[in-house]
């Protein structure tokens, strides 16, 4: 029987399965203890993650499409909601660490109930088939949390678990860093193409940008250990102010998995293979905004705005900026492109013309746009289709969880 | 096999292994999950619990009497050393919480390891046996934070988790409150038999007592809530200055776990059992010792001091005074007396010719004494070898996770 | 002597005397009591303001004009530094109000002095002329700042203090809204003229615009109320996510100086006049971003960039669209045109081609290009210079105390 | 006439002259500024306690004495209760300096205007004569904290100014400590004259203490920098768990005023007199319960209780325990006796059979028995009729502002 099933599978099923089962791949090495603990307000359990997922399966897409529905466990309506204040109340995030029950088995058992009546909706071509795509992007942004909050959960731990034993290999000495240049003119920037974009990529529309130059690869942890050594870390008049006072009151020397002994950078970082020597020709990440915006100001160059990194991400010859495919063998196969999320200079806002969606998926991404920093490109734990060009992904300036990194730009 | 072997124990290993497994019994409807959240600074994992009262055998007990001695996981004299000093660092109290791993498997191995290795001591008559018999009455004391950390986690969770499906029986009318009264006079307090007693309750030593009076029994739910409709919660005029502070500061308008539909008292409240009816005639619970002053303020008497509870305690004809035992299902066979801890008006403190033992063992009590108060009594949680007319509790003013409540006293 | 020594007076002299003068002018209703109190670590004393002001021309201009310099206090030059690291130490802004020495006698006489000092350089044509400039322009933004701060301070006071008697004029009926559009294409920004500009303002460039229309004139209190009272407050979907966070945390019900009685509106506010009825026809201040990106939005538009705002303004048939002067009594004669600091939804950060100056003067903008929103168009509380298309202030986005305001735009 | 004044004028109403116009001699060298300020929640502008002790005067006596009394500004009635409830609402003590107004004259004028009320009830012997002595007795702790406030808010001023000139003599050598000795037995302690004592000092009562000894005068400043040199402040066995916390969280390393430089204490301390070179021969001051107790536990000691100190104290033959009398030239003339208060290891609370008086002045002092600890004696800043054995002071245990010092004791 499971033959002829594969046989009979459409393409919007088998995508549908491969990226639900591959959330579930990311969690099977875990424990139930590793998936319900919650390390700060920003991070979630991984249990949450799964439940969560599930929740906007169920939410918009199977209660809009079937008559007489009626949710899995009413409560899990309230458990698992995010922030959607238009589909009611949340369990607080700051809370999603309390919550020993239901159990990881229930959550499974959860999400399992919802993919089977997902898949019914699925084989016959019923429910709304944006709304399912949505909830599959939605699905792989969730993956990367579950690696960067696990990361940050285990990092906690004085004995520095290890979640995977599969190895990166360490790079080669970096290529002297290259500068590409763009003259000023009329760019267009945004997503215009027909396949899935967030709502906040769109719409494309016409920017002016003065010339620029901007680097053909990320800062390393090699030149990042150049400014610390020359007291990047100790020099306010490199800093923004604000920068300034979170490194003071949060006493940064490093970026945030650099470990110490007795008080002195020791060359590793708490990763997610566990303890691990810092390869000086990689990519530096795990640094805040400020950080990123004072490494630049000792380089004498400066972040990219959000336009300018399109612009170059973008060009048909950029093939040798956009760093090409490597596996990530932690995030399992197919994984390629994308080192690090970039911080640009550019606050997160609405580009013209913006319109959220109407209802409560309106919330997806319009109301977050204050005070936070666009970042583009990818990480290691970016599934790989959203490493596009026209991808905002937004943080605060103080964040340092993520798997953020750095590019230069300059004017010409 | 195992019949001779019963036959060839000693008391002393036997009374290790049932204390030893009554711990164990506590955890053993538990989840992995369950075990390790951690749900406010002041309570701690139910895995770490399992884990510390191991360590406490291991580094007082087998460190001490093993030549060679080497620990089971030397990370663990860190991560389980709750707060002595002088046996070097140790993992921070409000990240007991982010400790995934020890998974609770791997705690329960280091429990079993450690258990072998003391009943070996114990079969040879070996090691010390008073430190064996403080670790054993250590444990006890926290086989009751178990289930208190417990309580308070699984508050905090939405869903309202069931502990244990057995029931209290309901009381059936509280008696109506009966004075006892003392007269003046040189009285003794303090632990001056033959058995195991902690070093705070030593030594005897006498106190002048003015004539007094105190209740029979504790202050019941009913009673309780005649204060709350009087507006207790509403006039500062009853409460101690730093109590109304507290009071508005956290919002307090009914004991810890008492719900509300609403914005009003609904008549239940949340225990080990899950959601339950409010029983009227039972001791009030969960109520801080601002809450205990505020109410004897309304009920025109006081709190005793501890001098007046240990007293009254301790009168050959007090047998109506300390409740005759009942069996409090939760807690397993064998509980029984103590209803509630019983705040005193006694600010913690060490007796006249207190001594703290040498070394890190002098860390027990002493370091604590300032800033607490002493509770007297013991609750359904308590083991029932706690409940002696000399034990010593002690918590802040304004904890309410413990099972505390109130008994009145008056001048004469 | 002195009609001949007006005669001698250069404008540069006269200009120092004006602008000098004009400050202590605000300051003179003030008793030393009122000079020396802080209200929150955002504001700071009056007599903070005066010996800031002045510490900044003898550091800028006096230390770097005068061989053999010698600071009147050496102990001012920590004191009065506000946030220049490249002058050395700073007293902590938050403990500016621990000064009630030097006292406000003292920092007068400190004035007297310094002016005396600047004066004979500006008569001999001395100094830098341009540093002495940017120190007026500094002084007038200051003096804007004594004017916020104090209103802030007395707020705080349960009796509602006056600082002047003069009244403003009740506006009659605001004029119904209209709107002016304009047309996409590339515009330029940024100051270009002869005149002064800080750096921030520069340099000028070219920006690509979508077609939008602009309002005409600012929110009223009258169109403001509407928006309470259709629960623009309890309606989280109207609000950024942040915003509505800081809405709840901080109790926001109405603009910050709005007063209540019984826990409800009263149609009255707090002004520099002491009590007042609100003028429902002026224009609403002392709103956050927040609240004026929520208003937008239930009025189904939105707050326009700063590249609209200074296009519109700096249309030449845009007599209508800048107010035409009016006099505030409270600033003392000669303000005009602009009724409140216009937020726009544009992050503050540098021009493209931004540099900031050589040394510490260079922090004078640059360094807190982030995670604020500019605003535009000036206030009655400030200098009529200012009040350029081409001035941008910045302010966090939770910021209230300033004289904030709202014009709506939309897109085409 | 001035002359027949005086023949005239009864004692009351010179005590009542003398008093009120020490409290205005205390403020006579400081400035309205000086008077304004707040620098911490605990302490208070001594503008607000010329207000409020003129406040207790209008409320306790007037209102109670006058038919058609009416409140001098009913206003003032808020502004300037402190914490009696009773008598309505209350100005919240933190915000206490944010009142630039009522100025400092119009704070006098109103101790003025309720002066010339008082004096006219004291001449024709009416108004309530307890309530006026309480509120002169009430008045002089003020003046105490007058002088304790203020010396905290200037040493929060980097200019170290000078309030007093006149110069405490450095004390020849500390006289070797000597101990005391008691024997056990039953003791009375509390307040049984017929002068004026607080209510909490009464009733006088039996107390049952063990033999124990006590010191003959206070540790030195010698003595405790041989404390900090033995690495007092690094060690935490020598500490309270909860002191200990406080150290590291505040990072105390010395007493409150003692100065550093580069990092090292220099030998100098902040004094009303300015910052002034350390007496090693005078009593340590401004250390907190938590140092006293820490000093107390390195010296092979501990802190005497308050029954104990007033054992002492009482002692027909304790001449040379309390200290002879010597001006303190700062406080002005007829200062004697108490070198600094003294802490006890007692919790400060009720004595058996306390009542509070009716009404709001029953708030007095019993709503603050709760996690404070009683201080004896009374220092160079407590008037002098203040100093009887039978007083009790209390603070928190981390209050470091007064003047409170270290006498050891010991069992026998």
């Amino acid at each position: 029987m499971e033959p002829s099933r594969s046989v009979l599978t459409s393409p919007a099923l088998q995508r549908y399965r491969q990226i639900r089962s591959q959330t579930e791949r990311l969690a099977a090495p875990l424990s139930a203890e590793d998936c319900a603990l919650q390390s700060m307000p920003d991070a979630s359990p991984v249990k949450w993650h799964l439940g969560h997922t599930t929740w906007f399966f169920e939410t918009f897409v199977l209660e809009r499409a079937l008559a007489g529905f009626s949710p899995y466990r009413p409560e899990f309506r309230v458990l698992f909601n995010s922030y959607y204040v238009g589909v009611g109340a949340r369990h607080p995030r700051p809370e999603r660490g309390m919550l020993s029950r239901p159990s990881l088995d229930e959550v499974k058992a959860y999400r399992a109930s919802v993919d089977e009546r997902i898949e019914v909706l699925l084989a016959r071509h019923d429910g709304d088939a944006g709304m399912v795509e949505l909830g599959l992007q939605h699905e792989q942004q969730h993956q990367e949390l579950i690696l960067t909050d696990l990361k940050h959960l285990l990092s906690r731990n004085p004995l520095y678990p290890v979640y995977s034993n599969e190895r990166d290999k360490n790079r080669t000495d970096a290529d002297a860093l290259q500068w590409r240049g763009f003259p000023e003119g009329v760019r267009q920037i945004g997503h215009s193409g027909a396949g899935f974009a967030f709502d906040h990529e769109r719409p494309r529309h016409r920017v002016f940008l003065a010339a620029f130059r901007i680097a053909d690869r990320l800062v390393t942890n090699g030149e990042y250990l150049s400014f610390i050594h020359d007291c990047g870390y100790e020099r306010p008049e490199l800093w923004l102010s604000e920068g300034w006072d979170a490194r003071v009151a949060q006493n940064w020397t490093a970026p945030l998995y650099w470990t110490q002994q007795d008080g002195r950078i020791d060359g590793k970082q708490f990763t997610l293979q566990g303890l691990r020597d810092i390869d000086a020709a990689a990519p530096v990440t795990h640094v805040s905004y400020f950080e990123a915006d004072a490494y630049a100001r000792w380089a004498g160059a400066r972040l990219p705005t959000e336009a300018e990194w399109e612009t170059a991400a973008g060009e048909p010859r950029s093939g040798n900026f956009l760093e090409s495919g490597h596996l990530h063998p932690m995030c399992g196969a197919g994984q390629f492109f994308g080192d690090a999320w970039e911080w640009t200079s550019s606050a997160y806002g609405p580009y013209p013309g913006f319109r959220p969606a109407a209802g409560a998926i309106g919330e997806y991404n319009g109301k977050f746009m204050v005070n936070q920093y666009v970042l583009r490109g990818g990480s290691c734990a970016t599934p790989e289709s959203h490493i596009r060009a026209s991808t905002r992904n937004f943080f605060p300036s103080a964040a340092r969880w993520q798997f953020s990194g750095i590019r230069l730009a300059q004017d010409i």
